[in-house]
């Protein structure tokens, strides 16, 4: 399945810190969108041209500047050069098709997470990438297309209450993975459901279309887990991180969804063990039906086979065969076949196979 | 299945720190129960309002605030207030959905753990989240639903016996969650009994809801060790935590039940492999007897067959078929058929088919 | 099964420390037995109550005191009372549900251990819990039931021949468990034997009861490794141990008895791996066996269908059947039957099917 | 299969450090090609002798040296001799079987690659041994056949443009391993897609070639991870070297290909798991399949054999048959066999078994 | 299969340190042999009794002491009192039932080691301990029986060729682990040119022996890695070794074995995946098979039941069957049978069931 590994072909042979955009052009014009807040104040704006946002480097409040579409190889590379990204960073941000990770390069941390969603009609999980550049008093986030996963964090610093306006960009960060988190506790909802559903499928009126959708499931959460298993070391990382960037009290915020990500995994496998107890009971479950009807049909079979010979044997022709002859021979023989099927049912009663 | 992950839905999107309660309303009214008491003294009484506990913080005296019920989020928060706890632990306590876990706050130790009941009549295992928090002569516990766990540990405090009434909060603490885990030993002798019920009935008369039985038992056995797993790792914390708040005497008891959560867990996983165990030879079993079956109603098919054809043979009406004339030919056929019959039967026999 | 959980209902909700046997009561009489010795002199006695040890406590000889019986609740503590051991200690003696383990109370060392039992018969392991106080000069040993496998430490202690008569408590300490892991390699021979004898059953008679037997081996070395896995752990430590009451020479005896227990897990899992190798090779012999014999049996049938039915058509009483009134019709239909009989052979023949 | 473990017979008896080139002899004439340059020059030329290019090495440029073909042993020794490398290292060099590794001789660093070559039409990974040396100013590759792998790395260096340039020996290094595992992702695409293409397939019309090519395709995934697998602790160990020759600035480039690797591992194992999911859902689905077949046959057969048993009956001989004198005998005879075929047929309907 | 356990019950219950040949008499008479060398003299003699070696010792030469043969155990005695040997590994020398280790006794290394065997015929590997003791200028080697696996490390020291007459005891002790790991890569060979033709018979004509073979090769190869297995961590041990007794220009040789013995271990492991998958292919393609077998024939019968139910219903002898008057009656049925047989073969190749 080439979701499990989008494609790469495009950059073998190109040098390291080559910078083209991998990955579909999922959105026609990029956005970029700057909310400049503290305490006190808060300014938002879209613009279009990212140098629009470099005044506000110098100044002492917090600035998100988020990104929405890659394609513009660019605008990319303009705000890496303005705020001294490494080049990998750029490469990193543009491949979007990198496991979740995060590296510390001393003037800022660089988080690169997987958004996910689940269309349940069609029963895939899709991904996208979201990078996150975490220096200080600036958050920068790259998203591939627009969401509203992060609208709950936005109208958080517009309504100014908690935490968030107070606190630095490390605790804007977290508020963003909170976010990232959270989607997929709704995800496994959906999952949770979808599973509950076909167990009662199954035991009500099992079909092959169950079969399927079990191992469809299956794959996705292969996938599912693929996604979040490398997010378990990340928010570890980020929660005992000794860099300047993340103050100690946010750390407990990290090490909280650190725990949340833990329970993510740990659904995740629980899921894969009810579905394969699902598929063995099911498979079971049929294999036992099949045999019933096999073994009746057969029982019918055996209990025939015997009389049907009997009425061969007096539909021979030979010239002197005295029972053809006897007044009863012809009810005697109903009552010998009688006999020999009621005795093959006792006898297959007795032997528990009916 | 929906148990494996509660409810979520309500919180994503919030504020971290947002106090909502999830779960269900399990119980009416919250009740408040304080019992407050030194080597010498000890007080109880039951109260509605949390405000009418604190004047207790000021004495040397240790106190025990027992919460049950979550739903009403007020009370929870002045408790949370007014004794300093941190927002997520306030957060963690009314989101009963917490993997069991261990925070060291410096000002106190939260504890979260599950309480589990098993329904042996409809073979599930439900759980409860309990909270503790664990301050100097402090300890505030928090359950969804009032069960009488603890009650072994009132009776303690009330008749004065044994080092609870002059040991600290840490001992209480560890009280209450070896109350707790040896609830654990009892769900398991359930399912002991249970295992070897059914290990008696599939050997006397296996049937297909015995089946149906043994995936439900690994399920729970699934969701069991779901819950129970992290506890090793919280106790093993623990036993060897350097936080003032335990003393290091009271390390020995939680290393005691340190050895009881690994033992729990070991059993759990015995459980399962017993449990795929009866399932294997249930079914090779099943597979066996179904096969000796279909065997014995082929070879009853396959004798006859043979003679049957025979006897088609001498019903045919040609013209001149000399045979039929001889005056023991049908005596002869009579013959040749059992010798077919019991020849056919030798070679099964030989062949070891029968 | 309840043996992978021995009874524990007894305990829950009493405060931890109470002293409980919690066990069958194995033996009629508490029996105690004391060895006083040094390179010298020896001194061995039968004794009643413990009080007539205690003497023995100051004189700089090493003391071995035997315990045999857990159900005299009283003596158990009359011991630890004045040999100073901790209310834990106490309680993990008498509960003989213990997870093998070690514990260093500074003042001495406290081993748990099992004994096993296989009885080849009913092909059933059973333990009993050993418990080990090691203090500087005093060993103390507690056992449910009367065995054999001390006696020849007995033995060589007696004989004062050895390093035994010269070293501490520690060596007396390592004999023991040496004494109770040889006897483990002995249990493994009898599964060995047991392994290579159903091994041969298999190849020349295989019958449902191996089967069985194969599942039920299976299920015990579960529970032995359930039993042995812990042993490693404990004895790594004991050989590593930095506590005063193990010399480093002991250590190295230490170390010996681990790489055996090493040696026995070893063999356990191997022994698991070949039994289920045998379990699959049987299954699917078993099954190949079955195919044969159906397809077999299915050749015949479809060989004489078509025979038959030919015997049927000239069965058929038509006024115009002109085949009947040929004078050589019977015998073409003779050769026509014939024909197909052996044109069909030729085909499955060629087909590879017989 | 002997490409899991290449030839070694050559070599066993040998002392160690014995010169004796394993594998195939894979080139015709070992081909040396050199490129020295620095920031501002560039000189590429392709030699015979390799002493001709022992006077660069005084030379404060950049080196790389790339030996092509194995099998002129004593060329190989003349360069292990100049550049002081370590009798062991020629021997791996040399022997063609070596697991992926990195090893630090203090003044060079030696690295065993595989460059891995997959034939997707007979569906074989093959693979290929790359050692590299890596002293400052120097880079030594030896190559067993000449591929174009390299020539990204060779064409950049041409342009001058890059990090190249300017970098040392350890950046070069590090193209050169980035170019051997971006080759890694090719193969994957390829796999990709031939698993899609089975999937389509197997959905469509499957048939037993494609559970060849599945199980073709995993033991080939299984080759590819023995290959794979050792790399992720070698760039492991690459980033974090705390070797001089590798700068600390290169570290985070090796630590961009340690990524990659465990990207490669991740997707192999999730390819295995997909082709395993295959698998199960192909063999349940014929199965399945099988059994619908099967039971469909089997009633056919079962509606029959009773209205046979009845025609047969009426075909008898007897004298005193009073039903064959019936004027509506045979009619209702009719009538009698199609009520029977037509209640097997409802019977079956409601036992929903067709 | 008790090779997987050599006979210990001689052991159990005697004094550790007790000296008693456990193991086979492989040999007749033990044999001495002494290879005395420094880089410019050598001696090399066959002796009978141990004491002839001793003033060896004194001199500054290496002195190598071969001893084949264990079952004189006052000969291991004489030696390992005059080297100062521990009584325990005196006794592991002798009791050849050892995991293979290393102990470090400060005077000298105690190295056990298996020489293995594989006799391709019968298809079993079976193995010899060997135990190592390495001092300064000095090595004693323990076989069970004599092989020729020693036999290259003595021409080397006779040719005075290469590293091994300079270097001391350590890089002796490396040369003969060296050549018996080297062994192993030779069954593995045999392995894998069985598990080649395995592949190619299962292909053209598999039977049940290959199956039989199969799981014998399993077996052994779960027997080669309990055998091999704890090598790797011995020479990661070796060679991270910190003892006086080993050099450091040493260590990077037993780091060279050290990779050698986890490329064993890698190939033992896809051989076992690859038996499996053969296995799995096998049993698939056998059931495949079948099942086709099975469905031709249920076709075939199912053809012909419903056109004998009609030659049944005219061979039926009511006296009014208008049918059996009519002219063309008997060619009619003939059309009708044909017509019922042919229209089935349609919807048979319609469903794509044959």
């Amino acid at each position: 399945m080439l979701k499990f590994l989008k494609k790469t072909s495009k950059k073998a042979g190109l040098p390291p810190g080559a910078l083209i955009h991998i990955g579909e052009k999922k959105t026609e014009q990029v956005k970029i969108s700057v909310i400049d807040y503290d305490e006190e104040h808060i300014l938002e704006k879209e613009i279009k041209d990212p140098q629009e946002t470099f005044y506000l480097k110098a100044k002492p409040t917090l600035t998100w500047i988020n990104v929405v579409g890659l394609h513009q190889v660019d605008i990319i590379e303009t705000i890496g050069t303005h705020f001294n990204l490494h080049p990998l960073t750029i490469e990193d941000i543009l491949n979007t098709n990198q496991r979740p990770k995060t590296e510390d390069f001393d003037d800022y941390l660089f988080v690169v997470l997987n958004m996910l969603y689940y269309n349940a009609e069609e029963g895939e999980v899709t991904s996208e990438q979201v990078s996150l550049i975490l220096a200080p008093n600036l958050l920068i986030s790259f998203q591939e297309v627009e969401g509203d996963v992060f609208d709950s964090v936005r109208n958080r610093i517009r309504k100014g209450k908690g935490r968030i306006r107070k606190a630095g960009s490390d605790y804007l960060g977290y508020a963003l993975v909170d976010a990232i988190v959270d989607n997929y506790f709704l995800i496994l909802e959906t999952f949770a459901e979808k599973i509950e559903f076909l167990e009662d499928e199954l035991l009500d009126h099992p079909n092959r279309q169950s079969l399927q959708t079990i191992h469809e499931m299956k794959r996705e959460l292969l996938y599912l887990r693929k996604q979040v298993w490398p997010l378990r070391e990340i928010l570890s990382m980020l929660s005992k991180s000794d860099s300047d960037l993340i103050h100690e009290s946010t750390g407990i915020y990290f090490r909280d969804i650190h725990d949340h990500s833990i329970q993510v995994i740990d659904t995740i496998e629980s899921f894969r063990d009810l579905l394969t107890g699902m598929l063995d009971t099911y498979l079971s479950s049929l294999s036992n039906k099949m045999n019933e009807v096999m073994k009746v049909l057969t029982i019918i079979a055996t209990i025939f086979i015997p009389v049907t010979f009997i009425a061969g044997v007096y539909g021979m022709n030979f010239k002197y065969m005295p029972e053809l002859d006897w007044h009863w021979g012809y009810y005697a023989i109903w009552i010998i076949m009688l006999s020999i099927a009621v005795a093959l049912l006792i006898f297959f009663k007795k032997k528990k196979w009916i």
